[in-house]
């Protein structure tokens, strides 16, 4: 079994969110799956200084700076095949929100980044399980045609624009998971509601060990 | 109890090892102790693409940068009390060779940032413990005046480096670490050895249970 997980760039604040995307692989590897990580070669929508806040002078691509978290091995969502992978992770993390699509910007009225859409909708139609976690579920109304249920945890604006967009969100703690059985989807709040990595890390957990059952 | 982890950027080609420093965290926090993330207010020695492994003409802070890791809450180590702390951890990635020493560049004739030395040698003369990761353990003999036990693993040109400043390296498995006891220092090799995440979990979830009995 091989999982995707797609990344997006490096740093909670314009990125990849960094505790979330080392929790996913290290409980895939836990799991005894194997795994590759991609990102979109995009440049991010900007560059926060996470020590101040303040959006900085500089730009940097998604696909390089997510190879920060995998140590080098990073592949172009745009040149990978659906077809080599069994499941699909992405961890969330403002980047799923800024680089993936648009959501923080725009809410409802969002965009899914095309190549990321395509990929993910492969899976969607294979009927091949997708995990999402922490913002990364806003996406989910974009990939699939129908409703699915979802979490981003308990955010009544967050839920609100998901359910605009066509999703069912579901309240959920930040240790549990939502499971759309039928359309293979799980996801789980992680930092959307975690106050340290270990309560982020119970969640995942349980969303990868889920996504790999659904896999089998 | 609260423990010191002393980052050096974001990214183990070029700053802290990401998954190595998420590691050490979650340790600490498995373990009941509280801890926050520091780093020196210095530009990095340089800038990595990590998916080519060449150098980018930008300029980054290794402070700035290290925010990534913990997520914003950051200290400049010049501005710590070493006496607010019980022990000390430097996660390893070759940050804490580029940024906090000049190691990887100058062997055995390497310099320590001098904000990063006076932090960790009020630790020594309190007889703090300090637990040292992957390349981190290089900077020990320019902290103590003394012979200390220490190691990177096995690679004997960096081991040959370090006993000619004054360690004594000592080699050891990923998955296992050398206690110099006498003067409270831990090494573990993690991704000087590690093939994977769990491999250097291992080492780091020793070295981080050691550190903290060594400090009650």
């Amino acid at each position: 079994m091989k999982i995707a997980v797609v990344l997006s760039g490096c740093g909670v604040f314009d990125g990849a969110e960094i505790h979330e995307s080392v929790l996913t692989l290290w409980s895939l590897e836990q799991n005894q799956v194997d795994y590759d990580c991609l990102a979109p070669n995009v440049q991010q929508a900007h560059v926060i200084n996470h020590m101040t806040g303040e959006e900085m002078a500089e730009s940097r691509n998604a696909l390089v700076e997510a190879a920060r978290i995998s140590r080098g091995a990073i592949i172009d969502v745009a040149k990978a095949s659906a077809d080599d992978y069994d499941a699909l992770i992405f961890p969330g993390g403002f980047g799923a929100a800024k680089n993936l699509s648009d959501f923080a910007f725009k809410g409802a009225d969002c965009c899914t980044n095309p190549d990321v859409l395509a990929f993910a909708q492969k899976f969607a139609s294979a009927n091949k399980p997708m995990g999402f976690i922490c913002i990364a579920p806003a996406m989910i109304p974009k990939i699939f045609n129908e409703t699915i249920d979802l979490t981003i945890g308990s955010d009544k604006e967050t839920a609100k624009a998901i359910n605009q967009m066509g999703g069912h969100h579901v309240e959920c703690p930040v240790t549990e998971m939502v499971v759309d059985e039928q359309h293979k989807v799980v996801s789980t709040p992680a930092y959307m509601l975690a106050e340290n990595i270990s309560q982020a890390a119970s969640g995942i957990s349980k969303l990868v060990k889920e996504v790999i059952r659904l896999a089998k």
